[in-house]
């Protein structure tokens, strides 16, 4: 068993409102040492495969279903393999 | 300056359907090696400050404003830490 985490964001030319409001409210609220924020979604898979499998399919699941390759980028990171029967 | 991840994802007791969704839909692709999806979001903070202040904002921050105490945790990472003048 494999855990892979997968991060989708926004490419840095697409602007982010979201990011945009969520930094000017940390500044509302005092928090002036924020300079820069970026905001995106992970994606942790459980792979019933190992390392080098499950890395090949996460990338495969990122480009075919959770980034928009449009406005979106992703990285595809191991967390954790496990040996058989341990899991 | 320092660059701080915080996560934040639903708690285990909570249902994601949006994270139902996804392995449904990784399994009709024919991903039959997705055991498990968790998915959360993530946020990229630059602070003007050292680690350990920023680590502390973070936190400040991820409990007043990112996420919801009721159905959501967080976790927070220091990414990278610059000495002044660097960046």
């Amino acid at each position: 068993m494999t855990k892979v985490r997968v991060y989708v964001a926004y490419k840095a030319s697409i602007l982010d409102p979201q990011a945009q409001a969520i930094q000017a409210a940390t500044h509302k609220m005092g928090y002036q040492e924020v300079t820069e924020l970026n905001v995106g979604k992970f994606f942790d898979f459980d792979f019933d495969a190992d390392a080098e499998l499950a890395k090949e399919k996460a990338i495969e699941i990122a480009n075919e279903l959770l980034a928009n390759p449009n406005m979106e980028t992703y990285t595809v990171e191991i967390l954790d393999e496990q040996s058989e029967g341990v899991n």
